[in-house]
C-alpha cells in the first residue's frame, strides 16, 4: 500500500469546496485515520479564476472532468458534479473502467445507473462510495450496509431533503403557505430557482432509491418509486395535522410487502411522538427497522459543504485502509431484480380533506360513498359552521387499500356539494 | 480467505444466544454481506444442559471459556462473559495472544483495560471488535469511527443505560418515587437484583469512558469519569423540570475543555426540544458534535438479545471481510494519554431545589449566598405557601464554574432556614 492516496475531485461547487476545506484542515488526523495521507494531486471545474478560499497551488487543473480519471497520479476520483448522464457519468464509468475507486455524492446517477455502475465496478474489482448521496453528513449507507448487516429490514423510510423540510417546518411555525414560503426559502438560497428537484419529491425519489437497494439488497430501481411532491401541502392541512396530532413530512418510504417492494415518496402525516415528527428545519433523519436490532434512527445535517465533506472524506478513509464492501452490500450478481409493489395495493389510513358546502346531509353522502368503498372512518372533523357556504370537512380513515381509497375518493368528488378535489394526505404508522 | 470464518462464543446468556439466533437465521444473507460463511464451532457456558432453544449439535463445548481460544477450529472469539476480570478478561487475552480477532460485548473489560488490549491487539495484528459494548444495537462504535472520520469531535454524549432511562421515564409519566419504580422494574426484570451497576451510573461511565476513546481517538481512562447516578432524583425534581421545560435524564457526556477532557455521568436537565429529551424508556441515544459534520444523533435499543446480537454480527461480518480499523480510530501509539478537567473547573447551569422554612428574607439569605460565590441566578420558584413550615423553593443559575457553585452551596446549607441538603441537577446546554 503506498503512503498516500492521490484524490482527483471533480465539481468545486460548495461541496467540492469543502471537501478539499477538510482535507486540508484535518491533514495529519486523517493520515492516523486511514493509515496513509489523503493528498489532492487533481481537481476539474469551469471556472479556473474564482477564489474558492482554498488553496489549489500545486494541484494540475482539468477543464475536462473524464480527464482526470487518466490522470496517473490520480488513485480515487471524487465526483462532485452531479446529474444522471453527461460529464459526471463519463467520468465515474471513466475511472472505473481504469479501474480506480470512485467516490460520488451523486444520488441521481445512482438512482438512475446504480445496477449497472455497480456492476462495472465489481467487474473491475474497485469500490463506489456514496455515503454523501443520501442524508449528507449522517453516515445512514455504512449503518444501514454493514452496521446493520446481521438484519433483515424490513423498512427503511425518512426525511431526505432538506428544503421540503424546512418549508414544511416554516409553514408549521409561521402559519404561512407554500409559495410564500418556498419564495422566501428561494430569496434566504435555501432552494434552487427552480425548485422543482426538491419540491416535486424527485430529490427524495432518487435518494430512497438508494436507500432501498442498499437496505434491502435489491437493485435500484428508481422507476418505480411513485412520487408525489409537497406544492399541495396547504396551511389549513397543517393546522388540522396539528390538531389530531401529527406533523406534516415529506418522507420517502420503502418497505417489504406481500405484493413486492413498495416505494413511495409523498407528504405524510406523522405522529407527534415519534422520533421523525420532531426533526424540523434542514435536518434529515433515517429510520431502519431491523428484525433482530429493532428501530434504529440517526438525525443529522442532509446537505451543505461541512456535512457532505464528511461523508465523502469517511468514504476516503475506508477507500484508503482498503475496507471494501460490494456496492450495496451484496455481490452485484445477488441483488433482486425490481419487485415492484403497486401503489394500488398499498395499505394504510388517510387524511381526507373536503371543501363542501355547509347543509345538512353533505356529511351523510360523503360517508356513503367511503361505506360503499369499504372505506371504514375513524373521524371526523367539521369545525365553523357558515350555513350555504363552502367549509372544510376533515376525515380520517382506518387501514384501507390505495385502490379503494381512490375510487371512494372518485365519488366523493363527483358530488354536487363538494366544492374542490379532495386533498389526502396518507397517515403513515410508524 | 477461508470460504468459512469459524466462531467461537463464550457466554450464552441472553446475548450469546441471541447471536447464536441471529448467525443462524440468516445464515444465507451473512454469507453473501460477508463474503464467507460464518459458522460457530464452539461455544461456552457454564451450564450445558440449559434449554436455550437454540441447535448446539455439532458445536463443540468448552467449561473453561479461555480453552475457546486455543481451539484451532476457532477462527474468531465472541466473548460474551461480561466482567473486567476473570474469565473474560483471561479469553480475551489468550485469543490475542494467538492471533485471533476478537469481538466483545464487555464494556467493563474496554473502560478498565481498553488501552492495554489495544496495544496487545495491534501488536498481534488482529482486531478487537466492540460494536455492541455501548448502546446495543446502535451502530455508534462504526459511526464514530469511520463514519464521522473526517471530523474532529467536540463533544460526545448520550443516553446509554436503559434501565435508567425506563426508570426517569416512568417516575415522570406515573409521577412516582425512584424506590417504587426500581422495585417495579426489578420484578419486571428491567433492572438487575442489585441494581448498583445500573442506577449508581458505573454501567453508563463505563460505557462513555469507551465512547469518548472512539470520539477522541484517547487511551480509555475510565478512572476520571464523575460519576452520580440516579437515586437521589425525586419525583418533586421531575416536576420542576417539565416546568422549567425540561426532561430529566441520566447522561454520559464527553467534551474537550480548556482544562482537558471532561468525562461525566450524572442526572441532567435537557430542555424539552432536544432529540435526546424525547428518548424514552428502554431507548439508548448517542449524539456527536463534529466541526465538519455538525450534530449526528443515533438512536435505538441499547440493549437484549436481538439489538445487541445486531451488533456482534456486524462486527462478525466486518471481520469476515478484513475490514479492519485501530481499536479506538487511530493507531495505540498515537492516542492520547489522559488529560483530565478537574470536574470543579466544569462550567454550566444548575438547577438547586431547596427544602426551607416559609418565612420572610429565607430567600434573601439564599442569594447573598450564592451572590457572595459570584454564583448568578437565573429564576426562581416558590410555588404554595404554608408560613413557619417546610416548603420547596428552586432556583436555576446562568453559567457557572463547579467549584464556586460547590462553595455556594456549602454556605447554603448551613443556613439554618434550609432544612435538607440541597438537591443539585445540571442543567446542559445541549
Amino acid at each position: 500500500m503506498s503512503n498516500i492516496l492521490r484524490v482527483g475531485v471533480a465539481g468545486l461547487g460548495t461541496v467540492g469546496a469543502g471537501t478539499l476545506r477538510l482535507l486540508q484542515t484535518h491533514a495529519d488526523r486523517l493520515a492516523e485515520r486511514a493509515g496513509r495521507r489523503l493528498v489532492v494531486t487533481a481537481v476539474s471545474a469551469r471556472d479556473r479564476r474564482r477564489d474558492r478560499g482554498i488553496d489549489l497551488s500545486g494541484v494540475r487543473w482539468y477543464q475536462d472532468a473524464a480527464a482526470l480519471a487518466a490522470d496517473p497520479e490520480v488513485d480515487v476520483v471524487v465526483e462532485l458534479i452531479g446529474g444522471s448522464e453527461g460529464v459526471a457519468r463519463a467520468l465515474v464509468e471513466a475511472a472505473i473502467a481504469r479501474g480506480k475507486p470512485v467516490v460520488t455524492a451523486n444520488k441521481a446517477l445512482l438512482a438512475i445507473h446504480g445496477t449497472a455502475l455497480a456492476q462495472a465496478a465489481e467487474a473491475a474489482g474497485v469500490p463506489i462510495a456514496f455515503e454523501a448521496a443520501v442524508a449528507g453528513g449522517i453516515p445512514i449507507i455504512k449503518g444501514l450496509r454493514e452496521g446493520l448487516a446481521g438484519n433483515a429490514v424490513s423498512r427503511v423510510y425518512g426525511i431526505l431533503n432538506g428544503t421540503c423540510n424546512y418549508i414544511l417546518t416554516t409553514m408549521r411555525r409561521e402559519q404561512r403557505e407554500f409559495g410564500e414560503v418556498l419564495a422566501e426559502a428561494q430569496r434566504l438560497g435555501y432552494a434552487e430557482a427552480d425548485p422543482s428537484f426538491d419540491v416535486d419529491g424527485i430529490d427524495t425519489a432518487h435518494k430512497l432509491a438508494v436507500l432501498t437497494a442498499t437496505a434491502f439488497g435489491t437493485q435500484v430501481d428508481f422507476e418505480h418509486v411513485h412520487v408525489e411532491g409537497i406544492r399541495h401541502v396547504s396551511a389549513l392541512d397543517i393546522a388540522y395535522a396539528d390538531e389530531l396530532g401529527f406533523r406534516i413530512k415529506l418522507l420517502g418510504i420503502a418497505r417489504r410487502t406481500e405484493h413486492g417492494i413498495e416505494q413511495r415518496v409523498h407528504p405524510c402525516m406523522v405522529p407527534v411522538a415519534t422520533p421523525i415528527a420532531n426533526v424540523e428545519g434542514v435536518f434529515n433523519a433515517v429510520v431502519a427497522e431491523g428484525d433482530f436490532v429493532g428501530r434504529v434512527v440517526m438525525e443529522g445535517r442532509g446537505a451543505g459543504a461541512g456535512p457532505t465533506a464528511s461523508a465523502v472524506v469517511a468514504d476516503l478513509v475506508d477507500i484508503a485502509r482498503n475496507r471494501a464492501v460490494p456496492t450495496f452490500g451484496r455481490p452485484s450478481a445477488l441483488l433482486a431484480p425490481p419487485d415492484p409493489a403497486p401503489m394500488e395495493r398499498h395499505r394504510g389510513c388517510y387524511y381526507i380533506r373536503l371543501m363542501v358546502v355547509d347543509r345538512p346531509g353533505v356529511i351523510a353522502d360523503v360517508t356513503a360513498a367511503l361505506r360503499d368503498e369499504e372505506v371504514s372512518m375513524e373521524s371526523m372533523l367539521q369545525r365553523g359552521r357558515a350555513p350555504g357556504e363552502a367549509v372544510p370537512v376533515v376525515l380520517t380513515t382506518h387501514e384501507t387499500e390505495e385502490a379503494r381509497m381512490r375510487r371512494a375518493l372518485a365519488r366523493v368528488a363527483a358530488l354536487g356539494t363538494v366544492l374542490e378535489p379532495p386533498r389526502t394526505i396518507r397517515i403513515e404508522d410508524l
